[in-house]
């Protein structure tokens, strides 16, 4: 098996969820750079600076322009490039969801996809692109998105067109692409397009020749899984023979579990040797192997809850990327990513959640968060663990309790239980709090807390609260309702 | 290996939860004696028709002394002996749980177990134990229970007179037991009594002997594993120095989880087989071994919920009672049980909850029951799918409805899923209330639905109801709510 080196190695950074504060890009740029990033694939989604007609895209926290410029001197500092992402079809909800732009909706009630046919969508789009790259005019990629379009073709506008045109779902889809990649290289020859593969995977390569997009674009094959990758044997000759250079994508978070709140991280692992070994035996089909991002999505889409946060998972992006630049995964890259980030021990790279020994006593930035984590999943597991007892289903069901029929040797013992859960995970709040704030935007923290610590929190005074009162009552005989049978 | 065989193989009918109506003995009586059962274990619980001043321990149904004379004369027509069951120390909960007997508690505020120095509780105990053997002036055998007493010598009466007689736990339960039991003897000198053996376990041969109980009782030795029993290596041995005659008792239901509802055969199986090995391979050890109890219990306590229904453990305890008259399971065992209760197939003996085939078709009596329970189950994983679905818990979360921030597409999708389970458990309960109605009485058909279908339905309503209001509101942008850190 041939050798294969990854020329680029970008980190995605998904700004869909959770986005970091400024300062949090200083104190990890130097980390990531020793580590092998090369770049940033930046989706920026609406964290951008939108303005005039746009800025109702910004988020209550956007970064300013001022920021973006920051951003550029800082990753040039340590020679990371940066590439923009701007989604142009598919998952275009930050943009849907608001009732201005409703009517370029493809289905009117999804605001998934947009609708090539409309008047407004080409103009919005171009106009948007415009606004991202004002913001990156040195940099020399842009990556334009295009996966998971799934609602395509489904107004009778798109399908009136296709049909006047004799296309396939596959030609309508390339044939937006190629307008939008079109006036991106006319209005910025100098630049190199990207876009996402998945709905060019199983396109004939007949039908891609015939699009034009090979000379437009370069496709970014991503795949997350590890051992057996779901992808048609022919796609790397096939994509070679269309454009001009071929980019792959793996993951280090963001790829497990919508709700997937720690990495597991031998899983990421494992994905990158995948790839390293996927593309060593296809090397001689690849012509222009331009490299690799690492993706650690934030969100499964727009409006998901958050899945891990980034400095939760960046042990597992420093270990990923060590794997890229050896090529293999050795105890002693194991032991040099865990001392590069302070662990007095090897990094866990077993999955949560099941309870087990938190990761005290290191020092990267955002470790704090990682410990926070790691906690919360272990009280999370204990309530859980409580709430499957034979005394909870067993002495406390929503029957029993309706009939005041309970046991106040059960109720105790349930109370005690939850009580302690309650108090760790109360106390653990008061600190998570501010070691969150250190990394992300307050209404990230309030999400973050809103999702996983409060709604737990509340149940578990729900229960303490009943206890008590079954305590009180309880140990009786049991209130009989009229039965209507 | 020497070869053992059970003199008596006696049901245990625990009636402390969904107690069968008479109809339901004449039908399954002829069942059970032709598989081999010799008698019935009947633990009345509350269903014993006390009267006088103890009626008000009678159950809502319980049985009137004309069925428990009825019970005694279908028994007969099978050759089946009826042996009563009366707790007279722990598990007291039927009688604790009234006001009126709260003052004879061990504890004050634990409804488990009675005060043996209380001047009130051998006068009641003998009381309870007369008006149960005034309805079984021909049965020679009589259980007085006494498992599981958790609170004994907790009160300060108790310790003061243990103290003063310098006795142990174990010596202060043996002298309450041989009080009861020397009580009872004299009265009824042709009775033999029963009782369980958990609180002399690991009682030495000495504390026992000195004690005297030997001379008036027979263990009954429980144990409801598999593979291994965790029992002390002499048991068998102290037990023949102590005692006249040696019982086991097996499980055939309701011994392997306070929420189980349908048995996990195979493990019931094996348990019978674990039995007839342990037996034979102490049979030098074992004087007078006089058979075995299948137990079935219906409630871990009084207060606990109900786990297997009599009928849906019907096929259970015939195949347990076939293994312990042939002393192994063969397919052809397997086979004559199976054809015997008219399944049309092998019973299936491997464990539920998993979705899987309802074995329709057969038609033993209550088999509508044990078909509607494995529809009732299988809609309950499809639930708990759902439930645990990326769809419900990436885009469904208790934070995100709170903002109002979902995805018809993703809502959609969750709706039509719980529709689906609401109309099917929703049919299904029209059709289980009567199946229900057949075998046991109304209190339980109340309590069944009430517990296992009544608030998941409300669970699934909830959800759809949300669902549609999301559906209408959702798709637009997050309600940002004002962060508080």
């Amino acid at each position: 098996m041939e050798d294969v080196n990854f020329p680029q190695r970008l980190v995605h950074v998904d700004l869909k969820g959770a986005p970091p504060r400024m300062n949090y890009y200083e104190q990890i740029f130097p980390i990531i750079a020793s580590m092998g990033a090369t770049g940033l694939l930046v989706e920026y989604e609406d964290m951008f600076p939108y303005h005039g007609r746009f800025s109702h895209l910004r988020a209550p926290h956007a970064y300013s322009s001022e920021d973006i410029a920051a951003l550029h001197t800082l990753a040039a500092t340590y020679n990371l490039s940066i590439i923009p992402l701007i989604q142009t079809f598919g998952h275009f909800e930050f943009i849907l969801k608001h009732d201005e732009h409703r009517p370029i909706r493809e289905i009117e009630h999804y605001p998934n996809a947009l609708c090539p046919t409309h008047p407004d969508s080409f103009p919005l789009v171009t106009k948007l692109i415009t606004q991202v790259l004002e913001l990156h005019t040195s940099d020399k990629f842009l990556h334009i998105g295009a996966d998971e379009v799934w609602h395509i073709g489904k107004c009778p506008r798109c399908q009136d067109y296709m049909e006047d045109k004799k296309m396939s779902i596959s030609e309508f889809f390339l044939a937006w692409m190629f307008k939008v990649a079109w006036w991106v290289k006319k209005q910025h020859p100098h630049l190199t397009i990207i876009m996402w593969d998945d709905m060019m995977r199983n396109v004939t390569a007949d039908v891609l020749k015939s699009s034009g997009i090979g000379e437009l674009v370069e496709p970014m094959v991503w795949q997350y899984q590890t051992a057996n990758f779901d992808l048609p044997s022919d796609i790397f000759s096939r994509y070679s023979s269309i454009f001009k250079g071929l980019w792959t994508a793996s993951a280090f978070k963001g790829a497990t579990g919508s709700t997937q709140f720690l990495p597991p991280i031998q899983h990421h692992i494992n994905n990158q040797l995948t790839w390293k070994r996927v593309l060593s035996e296809n090397k001689g089909e690849i012509k222009n192997f331009r490299g690799i991002a690492l993706t650690g999505w934030q969100r499964y889409d727009h409006y998901a809850v958050l899945c891990e946060l980034l400095p939760v998972a960046l042990p597992s992006l420093c270990l990923c990327l060590r794997v890229l630049t050896q090529g293999s995964f050795t105890e002693s890259d194991h032991d040099y990513v865990s001392q590069a980030l302070g662990f007095p021990h090897r990094i866990n790279v077993l999955p949560f959640p099941r309870p087990q020994v938190v990761e005290q006593g290191a020092n990267f930035p955002g470790h704090k968060v990682y410990v926070g984590v790691q906690m919360w999943s272990n009280f999370v597991c204990k309530y859980q663990a409580i709430s499957n007892s034979e005394g909870m289903l067993g002495w406390f069901s929503d029957y029993l309790r309706s009939r005041n029929f309970t046991n106040p040797v059960q109720v105790e013992n349930i109370m005690s239980q939850v009580n302690e859960v309650a108090e760790n995970l109360s106390e653990l709040r008061t600190h998570l709090i501010p070691w969150l704030l250190e990394v992300v935007y307050e209404d990230t923290v309030e999400e973050w807390v809103g999702s996983f610590i409060d709604p737990l929190l509340k149940k578990l005074t729900s229960v303490i609260e009943e206890c008590k009162t079954q305590i009180m009552i309880g140990g009786r005989v049991r209130d009989y309702k009229k039965s209507d049978y």
